[in-house]
């Protein structure tokens, strides 16, 4: 009965790239789509994984790794509580199952966490060095983070860092336009571009 | 057992996102990890979906695909017969569940397979507007198409079509650039742009 | 005494890369630096050439092909009154030596001007084949045509044209973001794509 | 007689924005056509400066800016000498005017140069911030720096450089692909990414 009853909810969610409108958020917050897929896709998750996402927003990462992780544990690490808010409804909508919600400012609250597998830093609230230092000591060898980047600001000091600290660093630059599919005319739109910074240890 | 047999071989595979040099390929063949997940991305996946992929190349579609759509069934079709044994072997290293290989050329062997929920096209040997004939025919209403375009032509011409057919069209254009990890400099470098062409019935 | 009152004036324009900010416009009809260079390079004009500019918008394009067609005659083509306003204002501010300004629909109003040898399309008002038909039937042979675009649509009708008219075409893609000098932090802003198309005869 | 003779020459020779296949030059080496324009509007030129060149390649942003630069001074340093024999047939292929071609290290020989308004920075031969520093000193207020770096490390070195140093900076990123006209298919082809920085004193 209870899966009879989501299936007739989630019927027309995907198992993977939500679109953009399907979350509770606001415009800004979001990671789009393409880009979301791009920075899953760079984290390599496997099932049984642990994962945190740091600066979770609207939760759009959480959501989707829920669906990628089917015995994984995701911890979403969001300061702001109209931010939290919007992840408490997501998480309901989408019926994620591996989600714990954590209020707080990372890296304070990152003590009493599972070592991570996998990170994912979304936002970091202008402590990022010290949010590296604390993943830098948690996360196994082998680990992996993710950091999207829109500025040069971040891009260059989350490089730094790793590059002191000896990870071995990909950055990818992603540009994307997308046309409307209401409108008459195909008119491109540009994302403004984000740089997808992976980091394994 | 077979369970732990697997485990060891795929320990180091990704749930979603597989690097490119993981497939069995050859290097201009393979939709690059990027634009493979955007294109996931834009399939809208669900559970128990059959999907065509035409012109399945190495593979690299179809497996990722595999894994999202855990009850689903999966037609890959491919004439060259180079690129049907990276098919097999691909499916054979990555444990592929649901995905069938097809010999022979579209649309004249999509006659004997199941209709479709989605079709991906990333390839049409010169007969792009057959196929999707074939395909407008056998695809349920609120089904889509997706098809990736290296080539104006190639856009051009499937863009009038589903305009003609009247599909709702949405196209991204998707420039990626990358870092090598084990250079000592993070030097850019392009992918050549990809037009993902998406089509809802 | 008129050369030292112009430099005055014009002591802080470049002879090339006009800031955006410098000309008398509305936001969304300027042709950005960055596109308008592109653009310009792409009309290889030479000092003695006729270009007509269609489209003309604020006259950017105008403004800084005068600059480099010392011997030259430039027709800016406008029939929207309130752009035809922009392009005086901005024809005095920098100066111009070779520009006319022309009140009047493309193609009607093209009869009684010179022949070209170089044509710039920046808007077409919905008669783009009637006006490149015209254009065909006076550019010398050699001639080029540059049309910016930024829709899938006009990018295809014009390229359709082109090659049915046997044309030699290319078309550059350009993806540019920028960051703001005035900001502390350095977050790069997309402009939407631009597609340039090159046509020779 | 000379005048005609150079026309003879130069009669395919546009003012502006001269096909890469023009210049005498290995492929790797010369600044491609639409980011080399968009280098020179960055570079504000008026006709009377002073332009240092360093790391001058093949010498093809110097042979532009000859062209906008009707009474300045350029100066084209290059230490390799294969580069300076291509940027002495070049100087000669293009007529210019006000190129002086410098053999030395930079910063070791820019001493007896007279101050620039305007420097350029194509490479730095390992030497960034040495040649910053000296450019620093010798660069008047309001004057500007162009460098384009083709990867992060220059991108962030320069960067850091001119924020300690109280310079306005932007930065550009140029993401261009063509396609080839020539060909029956229009494949889109990337350019490797440029970052274009801008650093006013």
């Amino acid at each position: 009965l209870i899966r009879e009853y989501e299936d007739e909810i989630q019927g027309h969610i995907p198992t993977f790239g939500i679109p953009d409108e399907e979350f509770v958020s606001i415009k800004q917050l979001i990671t789009k789509e393409e880009v979301r897929v791009v920075t899953l896709a760079k984290l390599k998750l496997r099932h049984d994984m642990c994962l945190w996402d740091i600066g979770a927003g609207s939760g759009s990462i959480c959501v989707e790794a829920d669906h990628l992780l089917s015995h994984g544990r995701i911890f979403a690490i969001e300061r702001n509580s109209e931010y939290r808010q919007f992840i408490k409804e997501n998480l309901l909508k989408f019926n994620t199952r591996n989600v714990m919600l954590i209020e707080g400012d990372a890296p304070d609250c990152l003590e009493e966490l599972p070592d991570p597998d996998r990170v994912f830093i979304g936002g970091s609230g202008g402590r990022l060095w010290e949010i590296l230092d604390t993943v830098d000591q948690r996360l196994a060898v082998g680990g992996r983070i993710v950091l999207n980047a829109s500025t040069l600001d971040t891009l260059t000091s989350a490089n730094e860092y790793f590059g002191n600290a000896g990870y071995e660093v990909e950055v990818v630059t992603v540009n994307i336009a997308r046309t409307c599919p209401h409108s008459n005319y195909k008119l491109f739109e540009a994302y403004d571009p984000v740089y997808i910074l992976t980091a394994v240890k």
